[in-house]
């Protein structure tokens, strides 16, 4: 995907130049991995022009293999992003109807060959989201990958400008018939599921971290296959200042991460690099709280990087982890 | 108005290109104004050259209404401004001497005619402190508004380094004669008037609120014309960090707004926003409060806004009355 | 020295242009006394081309007297500098080996001539870490400019990416030897001569102040030409926040200055602006709290300004003491 | 329609910037006459969203009326750019499919009112090229310029990224019913209906003039209803220098411009400077030779400013038309 | 003074930056002469505040002696620039009334001090153009230089947006009787003192150089304290393309330069470039053939820079000369 | 290596900002070969830095496989570079001394495994010139290349700034003894191995085809091994307009191509693009003629696009040698 975004703090309205990214929910993980040293392989599909080259580019430059990604349809999907400040949120604008990969169907990617040899697939819920064919596809990709054992994770993140919340719940429900690993943010289990986090208003800026176990258990419950659930919980202070830290579930203990205080430069990216954090700590073999901390730390230091990608290093989560993000130059 | 100012947060020795803006204190309210929907007539006098006519462009482009602005004098005036950070504060260097409507005289704008069907008029004053020819027309204009039953606003804006306080005070006080709306900041009743607001330290990063209910009255008793005065309220805690509200008396009832904590990105242009918020409330037959809220709310939003003007739509100053400024994305 | 650093807060990886800026330690105390007004003159050596020149330049630039550097060597020093923000650390990579200034050698420098009618010298102790024949070139340096009565500080700016510890302890014992005034951070003295602050942990984002008045003590005890020790007191929250204080020590008072919190812009120079500002306020004979105060709002200052430079004047320094940063625009 | 530029010469795949422009055929002319002073009005249709509106403003901060702009549907057309220069042809990727203006359809617009008062209406055959609908509404808004009694201009502007031959020829056939001024370039009317300049190859940088004359007889044989063919000659030596002329038929008299030997900046949006060029001329009431010595004047201009837009005045044109472009510093 | 010109090839009202240059006809020339070696000392008059801080810097970056400069007045002269590209001109709009500059008056300067122990002093046009007490103070220093024995060198400079040619004639005829070397461009001594070069049409693109030996005929004839005479002869093709050539008479032979065609980055300073190239070359005691050779050169790269500066050293100069412009790349 | 260039056609001493490439001689070859779609390996040595993780990065982009670069050393090799124009040539600082590529040695590189499997091997004579150890590994490697049957190509690069001719001869004829194809620009012979175009004088602007004919067959006589080679021929007008051919000489036929007029944007890297076209084509089985031309029109295109990659097609480069360069948009 192709994000266009106001340089500095500019409205839309004001903007003569866009900055150009390239990512997306699952290539941000694919990123994400990569510059954790593992072998990370992207599939997706772009349109055989100049722009889907630009986008294949950008992630072969971050190390992604990208033999798989699928070369056809219209064109490459957009969204435009103004960056928010204190008081006044990021605004999205989303161009994403007719893309390339919203016209992927079931058929169209070769799974088996595809997921050969695979350790892990990450799958989002933006994916489905983008028409009712990519919806099959999806449901096609973990069946497979299920089949061939190998272990899935999803990250539900509900996108309210691409459907409806019974939309979401009607095709979530059956792709996660096959999911190992749920990953959600502090919503996304109420939008897709009906399932709540008790009274908690993720506008007031401050979450009631031990309601999450609930919705954890309550999701694994509804789904079999689940054997672990992570959420993260952004206590949004303001469009500059959040707090970060996350949760996980392993159907027996309740883990909470450290709390960090963020001043955000580009949040943008931020659930995803949690995700690609707790994958890289799982298929390591690190323990359920250091792989959560882990995971909270990576997309802690998301935030302050422009773009989408979470460009840090395995050392680097480490350091924050170990040092605590006092921020001291290192020279 | 010229407005350049340095890149990021460098100073002017620094520079080696400037950001360029066009503004002032009746513009920005003018394009604020057209931002919430409302007909928007801008009267000034531009030079006829090319630096005229993009000034009078980026009005057009927000939608301001030109027709009645005058063309013709030496040059258009300059402002260099070098944004501020933490303990350095923002810095103007004004080069607004001999400008086009530094040389507005009496007789020179055919008010009669370019107030026809206006509903509320509003100066700043910025403008009577350019010259004496200008304050001569600041006073003809209120005049004849007020002649012909249109409602008045005045920011008061002292400016030291444009004229004296007692070049002020004398102006001022005419001016003031045909007032319905008085806006002022913490200190500007005190600088033109000497109203002052008890012992408040408008350098203490925190202010006595309630008092600004006597420097209301004493305003309102003066000129008896005002039939409101609003007073903002900044609490500059630094250049970056700024509390602000804003307090308004009807005569009868002292009203305080909720106060908000911003991480400033360009405070300038705030005053402007909060006047238009104003205007835009009380000609919408909003409530004391509500208007109150509404023009607070819009002019916060304005300090997350790189330029003079405030682009930010009715719904996005609801929004934030409404849900509080957790800045949380929307997509 | 060139400064090569990536914009906005875009990480190495992703950069397609670099700022340029040229400084480092003594050069960055030149144009700050330059700004204050002093007649200051720096000594180095740079390469005999563009880039070279490009570097005597900015210097001249900002009123620093260059007649006395040599041109000369391979190549011009480079470090490449990736600005942190919140937990994210600021990232420098050195490319400083084979340098012009790094191959410096005793003899090159005609110090007699260079020092002849100077008041004061300073150095660093990153010179003499770029090699050991900086390091005797400096030894040389002191030794002259204390033989000729001039006063000599010295600011301790232990670097690990150019010296070990105990290469830094065997140099920098001899360079004191001929120093008045010691200059360190908070973890200098430690690093480089084993003097510890008790208990303190640097990176806890809380610094007992108190304890550093054994770290001068012992500081001056051990170098007997020592007459003054001030210590900069960095309490590093985030890469965005930072409390900057400092102390001083004459051997019978400790003097504590005030504590600012700080909004980082760019904190590179910030120890180089405090040196800067300690020898103008000694040269100018301000009391030694006077001298602290100042030393400390300078240096405050820097960290709001792009570039290693501190481009503030004696006027801005005690408008900051004496009004105490609101940061509110001056026009 | 938003236009995405590569700085520069850089290529989509080197690009990190995009240069933010909006435009279209029907646009460009809409400015360029609005510069010429003339009370210009454009008629499309843009998504109710922010990008809509940025593109809505371009057009106000250049003096056109929006006010019968049309606000729906899905999304902005978009063209991606990159500016060739020497040897190497400027290339374009569309991405207009479902745009806004792409789905009007017959009725949408109100042509009888949006047409009210107006004395010329244009309208290109990109606009019918983008959809079945869209050409259907062309066609019905031809046919009521025409029973108003509006003067209809054409530009053929075949564009073969985005129809066939064949569907041209049927669609452009219908239109051209109605018009009263059509205006190609060198390749159009071969193109769309086959009408070929004798044996003249584009390719070869070098075009014979004279062979046009039997082009625009063609054309005037085939609509009975034209009264003048323009037709524009881009000798294209390189992407950086273009010979550039013009011819014009009014049924009796061959008229051929001077040619200009332009050494190009952005040569997009040329044609649509001539067509303004022409259309200015003869509201203007100039005599023929004139009219096409002001449009090819006034379209050379173009070639010389980045974007689709030619911001020049009538003074500007009729300055190179007496001078003849020797580019002498005006001051 | 303050240049201000938009990037790339935008017209002002387009342009979201400017570009920032100080710059002007004798700073040029000062620049020029420290670029080529020589001590250079520039006298002006800059206001009191940041800008004219910046403009002082600038000129001590590039080797300069300011301590000369006064410092008071107003304000900084202003001009804006857009840069032309082939059809279309560069366009300079001037604000430079009111400036410091414009009001320097007689006995402002102590021209006695700061002519001590200079060889030579030059002066443009433009300064007695600024105002009649500018004006005065220049007719005083030429007196005082020739008094002191200084060569004095003029550049007519003639600026119709500055003056009247009856204006310009008065106050030049005063200025030129303490001159020893006059320069002019192809049309300034016609603008002038009206002394033309029979019926050469500047606009024609093409010179008749041999026409411009009477030209410097006459005007040593009517200065008879004039020594030489050069003319600069500018062949404008087009904005991007120039011819550049010159010529010097010493009253008794007609040298003729080499013509270079130069492709134009920007041309403004071209003349300055060529007056400081004289003044080196005379300095230097090149002959009268080399010298003009040396001039021409010289200028013609400063076509090839951004900015009113000529970066370029006397090695650079004399390689144009010896290898003839080739432009092959130096590695 | 690290290409830092000004932006625009600034100066050295003008720039605020690098433009941050990667690039190099053999880095070039593969990205272009990468670009037209072969398998394209580069094998290089890197620091372990973040500096060196941008330069790998920047190669995966553009598809080139990067498994055998190693690692470690002390510094990325950097230039800086100077765009000319017109009369003023390019500049090149080179800053590459003991970089990682500059201390490689025999041994380091296991070129057995890293040619396994591989067809085509291209070196350029500037890698041996960087250090006495570099000079022999590339001679190590080149045998190994003959040894394992790879089709072995070299650039003889010749650069006056990284050695004498006597260093180049001396290495260079023994790396020829392993080489199928040579490469020269139309003075490498000359320099490295006396081999003169008779009396051809590359600053005039013109050369004599016929008479690299005899450099041709003198280099194949002096070393057996060659098959075939090629002589780029650069006419260089000036910075910005060069002429642009090339010859083969296979043994028995003299070939010479098409010759381009290219109006430069950027030069550098316009001999690689050509070593690459001409392994491409030969690779692929094109005739000699062929071959050239593809050659040629490739690496004419480079000159277009900004940066050291030339980001061609082979259909783009098709399209130029069949339809000749005229440029015209592609909508």
């Amino acid at each position: 995907m192709l994000r266009l975004s106001t340089p500095g703090y500019e409205r839309f309205v004001q903007a003569q130049q866009f900055e150009v990214n390239y990512g997306g929910g699952e290539a941000n993980v694919a990123v994400s991995l990569a510059n954790f040293g593992m072998d990370s392989c992207y599939v997706t599909r772009l349109p055989k022009n100049d722009i889907g080259d630009a986008a294949e580019n950008e992630l072969r430059r971050y190390g992604v293999n990208t033999e798989h990604v699928l070369r056809g349809g219209e064109r490459l999907g957009i969204y435009f992003l103004e960056t928010g400040a204190s008081q006044r949120a990021s605004k999205v604008v989303y161009d994403r109807s007719h893309s390339a990969i919203a016209e992927v169907a079931p058929g169209m990617v070769n799974w088996e060959k595809a997921l050969d040899g695979a350790q892990w697939f990450h799958i989002t819920g933006i994916t489905p989201a983008l028409s009712a064919s990519a919806a099959q596809a999806t449901i096609e990709a973990v069946a497979v990958a299920r089949k061939k054992g190998v272990t899935v994770s999803c990250d539900l993140n509900y996108r309210k400008k691409l459907w409806t919340r019974e939309q979401a719940e009607k095709t979530m429900t059956q792709v996660m018939q096959n999911v190992d690993v749920a990953i959600a943010n502090e919503e996304d289990a109420e939008m897709v599921f009906g399932i709540k986090a008790g009274e908690t208003d993720v506008h007031a800026g401050k979450l009631d971290t031990a309601k999450y176990q609930s919705v954890a258990e309550q999701l694994m419950k509804k789904f079999p296959t689940l054997k672990k659930v992570a959420v993260t919980l952004r206590e949004s202070l303001s469009a500059s200042d959040n707090n970060w830290s996350a949760v996980l579930w392993d159907g027996s203990t309740f883990y909470q991460s450290r709390k960090y205080a963020i001043r955000v430069v580009d949040r943008v990216g931020g659930g995803d690099a949690f995700g690609a954090g707790l994958i890289y700590s799982l298929v390591s073999g690190k323990a359920a709280q250091d792989a959560l901390e882990f995971a909270v730390a990576a997309s802690c230091l998301k935030h302050t990087i422009p773009g989408d990608f979470n460009h840090v290093s395995v050392a680097e989560v480490d350091a924050l982890i170990k040092e605590g993000g006092s921020g001291r130059v290192q020279r």
